[in-house]
Order: structure tokens, then sequence, then C-alpha cells
């Protein structure tokens, strides 16, 4: 069987081809400039020259027949007619409290999805359009939805409500949801083989550490606790997000320093973070340099950000009563040897130990903790477009 | 030394007078309702039956003129004139970064405290008030004020920044600075003197579970980070507060569900908490009542109240890597076997045994863990007066 797998932003997409007889990536792509002047398509193939379209395309539908054509075509392609793809895996942002599991697209489906818009107006309704894109240009070719928060819906109620008026979770849907949901499943079921142990006997703390970063917290074979929260703004620190703060300063924010509403969300988005500590960058690898060279706020962004990472693996230990395994993954997780490090300093209590030289490697599977260390250690790195093409299997071989 | 303790709310106002020979506490009061009609003091003896005054009190002064009268008339008083009273301690809310300690006020210290009122404008002013009050009508008498800001002071920059522009904290000095630090810094050195050791050689987390409440984690004899922070808002669940949640709500509400800024600030502040969550009460006492009569919220807001609880204290454990004493205090933390039992449960990987038999005891000071605990938990009443106290005649015999 073979899987395409579809990520669609609101002016860009990502693809992967996947042979899920071996799990074999067969290509992978990306489409930037959907809608705008300048639309271009990257595809790379193991063993190839990268291969590059510049085309105007209008909107996904182009985009996606693009895609279609470049996997084909006798030039670019690695399958010889789009009927070799026997399945379509879909990456939805929000599923709501309706999907803990991924789906085969239906009617109600989409309904359902276009409801969970309002939760994630900037990533559902471009994930929409990607599917009735793909619907239209594959009429026969079943799909699937794999939904980021999904993973995350085994949580029990006094880990996903807020303390605020109960009102305000049944009428306005708030609660944490949590995302990266796809990531934490996928490494959390590495993390497992690793082990040779079955993952409901195992508690575990994961770190996907990127850009966009979340933790979570696994007992008994499910998700039981997770950091981003309502939206992706919660929980640690990111590159350009302040993850949970006083809320009192988002109302100080507005009424004493004297931003509006838009102003504000786009501070706490876009201009916080290890950006906004450092003045640097939001790129790790920026601010690593920049404490090369003696920036006194770039050593506290990366102070403040390890630091927040350690407080959330104690907390979360304390929700699971103890910890077993601990996996880094995404970006840094699986590229700094220094985080890594310097989020296990101080967790001894628990059972952390690093070995400093298998710590020194950078994305590949690998046990970093210290023969006698209590708690394994795991860099694993993520594969989200796998998990989706697994489960996209998974659920059409049913 | 007899030290007079003054804690002024915008219309109420709470004393004590202490004698510092033997850290007896003499008489203390309470005026409520100043500026207001129906102004009421009611003022305890040991020994003696409640002593009332209802009289117009206009303002402060009116309000500290009758307190004094009342501490000297020959039919409530215990002292036979003002001159008895050595020293003035007064509670200031919020010092700022300045202040790590408490201070003898002079003429910088006001002017200080006038620029706080910035960062805590619903308590500050009342603080002022209440010390100019005193100063007109015992212009000899030294007095001292005690921030409860003071013991956070020593938190590390990675504990007290938050992830924001770093601009918001030079120029609206955004940072944490946490509360109640009067409190934990009284029950901690209690527990100190319980285990018999230094302070400094003691991990400890103190749970300050009251109305409002805030967890502090203490490392080598000083507070290292508190869950309280840019405002009392912060941290974990209290009665009417939210504590964290996800700040992109903050902005939900005001954009998607219509709430103005100022309903918002109140829904977090005043109808979120337990009592959001129970629909019953902010009191635990009224809530535990609800959880006997079957309420579901009422089980839920505890079981959130408690993980959240558990959760910090895990963080905290990750701040100072491990731990050997935990501290609760306040009314719920000293009247609540059940709430420190819920909290404890759970936190065996840290070493943590309670002892039921042990536990089931209110207000008094009493080790609570089990003899083979590695962790040594305390329920240890607090008091903020006497600190005050203490403080006032430590600065005042320097």
């Amino acid at each position: 069987m073979k899987v395409l797998v579809i990520n669609c932003g609101s002016s860009s997409l990502k693809y992967q081809l996947i042979d899920m007889t071996n799990e074999e990536s067969l290509a992978q792509g990306l489409v930037e400039r959907i809608g705008i002047e300048g639309s271009i398509l990257t595809q790379k193939v193991e063993g190839r020259e990268k291969y590059i379209v510049k085309e105007p395309m209008n909107d996904h539908k182009v985009a996606i027949s693009i895609v279609l054509n470049t996997l084909v075509n006798k030039e670019s392609g690695v399958i010889s007619s789009m009927d070799e793809i026997n399945a379509v895996g879909h990456r939805v942002v929000h599923g709501g409290e309706n999907y803990s599991k991924s789906v085969i697209i239906d009617e109600t489906v989409m309904k359902e999805l276009e409801e969970c818009s309002k939760l994630a107006p900037l990533h559902n309704p471009p994930n929409i359009i990607g599917i009735n894109a793909c619907k239209e240009l594959m009429p026969q070719t079943p799909m699937v939805v794999v939904f980021d928060t999904a993973f995350h819906q085994t949580m029990p109620q006094k880990a996903y409500m807020y303390a605020l008026p109960y009102e305000l979770y049944k009428e306005n849907k708030i609660r944490k949801y949590g995302f990266h949901g796809t990531s934490h499943k996928y490494v959390s079921a590495v993390a497992a083989e690793c082990m040779n142990k079955d993952l409901k006997d195992i508690k575990m703390i994961t770190c996907h550490l990127g850009n966009g970063a979340s933790i979570a917290a696994i007992n008994e074979g499910v998700c039981v606790d997770t950091s981003m929260g309502f939206t992706p703004l919660a929980g640690i620190v990111m590159g350009t997000r302040c993850g949970d703060i006083d809320p009192a300063i988002v109302t100080y924010l507005i009424k004493e320093v004297g931003y509006s509403v838009e102003e504000t969300n786009n501070i706490l988005n876009k201009k916080s973070g290890v950006l906004g500590l450092s003045g640097v960058s939001s790129d790790f690898r920026d601010i690593e340099n920049a404490v090369g060279e003696g920036s006194e706020r770039a050593v506290l962004a990366l102070d403040v950000f390890n630091y927040r990472v350690k407080q959330t693996i104690g907390s979360y230990a304390a929700s699971i009563n103890g910890l077993d395994c601990l996996v880094f993954t995404a970006g840094l997780g699986e590229n700094s040897p220094e985080t890594r490090q310097s989020i296990c300093d101080g967790l001894q209590f628990l059972g952390v130990k690093i070995d400093k030289e298998k710590n020194n490697v950078r994305g590949k599977v690998t046990e970093i903790s210290s023969a006698d260390s209590k708690v394994k250690v795991f860099l694993i790195p993520t594969n989200e477009e796998l998990m989706i093409a697994r489960d996209t299997k998974e659920l059409l071989n049913k």
C-alpha cells in the first residue's frame, strides 16, 4: 500500500508519499506561496537532485494537481500512475472532543471538521480546503484524517479542565486539548520498542522541542497530560510564544500598557518566547551563537527555556507518580546535546542520568542515559508523516 | 517590646498587639466597613468576651484612633497607655524589586511604596493610608514595613522572568514577584526548627492553601520559586481565581466570547477557581459538603485543585532537585486532612508518605508523615502577624 500524506497550511502544503510495505519514503515535497505570486514546489527523492516547479498556483486544488503530476511524470515521478496511490492521510490540527483517534473521511467527519474550525481558525480551514481539493482530484481514493489533538483526548477531566466558570467549557468548549499528538504518539511507540516493553507498562514523558514545543505525560499506554492547552500558545516557552504566564498580564497589556487585543495576541504568539527574551532570534542555533558571543540575554533565554522544560517534567512525574522513560524529539530535542544536558541536570532526584558521550549525537534514535540511570532517556527523531501513513493503513485494513 | 501589627485593606483593618518578650498575642482585632455606613470593630483578648465598637469611622485615621483607644481604655484595654506600644509593623503587599527584606519606614521608603502602587493598585494604596494614619497618631513610634513580596526576591532570574519581550520587564516591570512571602517565611522557619536543622540544609516546599493559595520552593535557605506571579491571580487554582491558564483564553474571552476587559478580569479573579468549577462556593467546606451530597462538579473542583497542587510540588522538586520537607499551611492546609491526603497520594516517587492517623488533625503544628517517609511532611499554622512583629523587633534592635 502506498499512502500520500498531506499537510495543508493556509499558503503552503507539505506532502510525502510512503510505501507502507516497508515504510519507505518515496518522495517528499513542499509547496509554498499558494495563492501568492511566486508559487513554488520543491520535491526531494532519495538519491536524486531536488526537483523544482515554478508555476502559478492560485489555489490548493491547482497545487495538489501539480503535486500529483510531479509524483507521476517521467522526469520527476516515483510512481507510474495516480492509481498507485492507495490512500491519502490528511493532517488536521483540531478534532475537538469528538475524535480520540484517526478516522476515515465521510460527510459526517467533514461537517465536524467545519465545526472545529471555530477552535482552530488559522489551521482547520486550510486543512479542510486541502481535503476537498484531494477529493475532487482523486474521488475514488479513500482518505483518512489524523488529528493533532486526538492522542491527548485520553486526558482525565482533572487535567483538561481549567478552573474557569463551568459554562465556558459547556458552551464555549474552552478546555485543554493539546497539540503535537501525532508526534508524541509516534515517539512514545518507538521508545517502547527500544525498551522492548509494552507502552502500557512504562511511565513516560515525551518532550517535543521545536519552534513550537510541548510535553506529554503518558501512563498505562495513554496520554494523561500535555503542556499545550486550549491553543498552542500554552505550556512551555517556545521560539516566539510565551507559554504559560500569569493571565493577568494579558489584561494588563491591554488596559495599562495600551495594546489592542490583536497587538497583544501578536506579542504573545509572535514576539515572545526565546525571541522576546534574547532579542536575537527564535532559532535556537542563532541564540547558541549569541551565547558564544557573550550575549547575556541569550543566556537568559536558554536558562528560562530549559528551566521551564525541567519544571514541566517534574510536574508530569507528579501526574504519573514516577518516571521510567524520558524522550526528546523535534528540531531542538533531536539536535542540541546542550539543551538535553541542561534540562536533565537537576533531575537526578527522578533517577535521570545522562551519559555525556552518548548524548553527543544528533538526529538518530539513541539511548543517551548512562547504564546505571534508573530512567531511560532517548533521542528519537519524530516522523509525523509516517505516523499518519500508519494510521491510514491501519484504518483502511480494518 | 510590644509591637502593634497593622494590616490595612481598602475598607478594613486587621491588628494585633504582640508582647515580644514572650511572643504572646495580647489582643487582636478587625475593623470592617471603614468609610461605609455600619463601621464596626471587633476585638478578641484571650479569656475575655469579644469587645465590639460600633461607631462611624469615616477614614483609616479615625479607625486607627479607635483601635488605639480600644487597646488602652479601662473596659477593653490590654495596656495602660499608648507609650507601651514600642513599634508598629505594617504589612505591605508590594515592595517591587527594591525590597528583599523588611525595612524601617522613612521618607525614601514611603516614596518607593507609592511607586509600587502601580503594580498593586488595589492593595498598596490602602496600606499607605494606614501607615500615614499611624504616623499622624503616633509620631514618635518607630515603624517598619514587611512586604508580601520580599521573601521571594531571592528567586533567580530564570524563575522570575516571563518569556515576553524583554522591554516589558525593563519598562513595565512585568515579572514574577510572588506573594504570601511572610507566611512562607514563617512556616519554613518553624519547619526547620521542628526538624532541628538549619533551613540552609533543607530542600523544602511550602504550600499556603487558603482562599488565596500559593506554593514556594526553598533551597539553601532562600526562596527559589513561587507560584503566584506578576499578580496574585497566577499559579495554582484558588477559591475564586483561575491560576495559570492558556493566556490565549484571555484574548478569546474578549474577542470571541465578547466580554469586556473589565468583565474578563472579574471572571478570572472572582468567578473562577473552585467556585467556577463547582458552581457551589469558593469555600472548601461548602464544596466538601456538596461532594457528600453527590455533586459531580464539586468532586471535579476538588480533583482539579488537588491535582494542580500536586503538579506544582513535582515542578518545584525539579527546581531544587529533590525534597526533604513539605509543609501545609493556611485555612485549607491547616484544616483539611482530606486535602493533604489527596495531594500527597501519588507523591510516593518523591519519598512522601503520610500517616493517616497523624494526619487526622487540624490547626496545630504536627508532623503528619509516617516514620519511614523520606520526606518530612508538616502541618504548620501560619502566623503572619507574629512574623511581622519578629521582623519589626529584629530591625529596631539592630
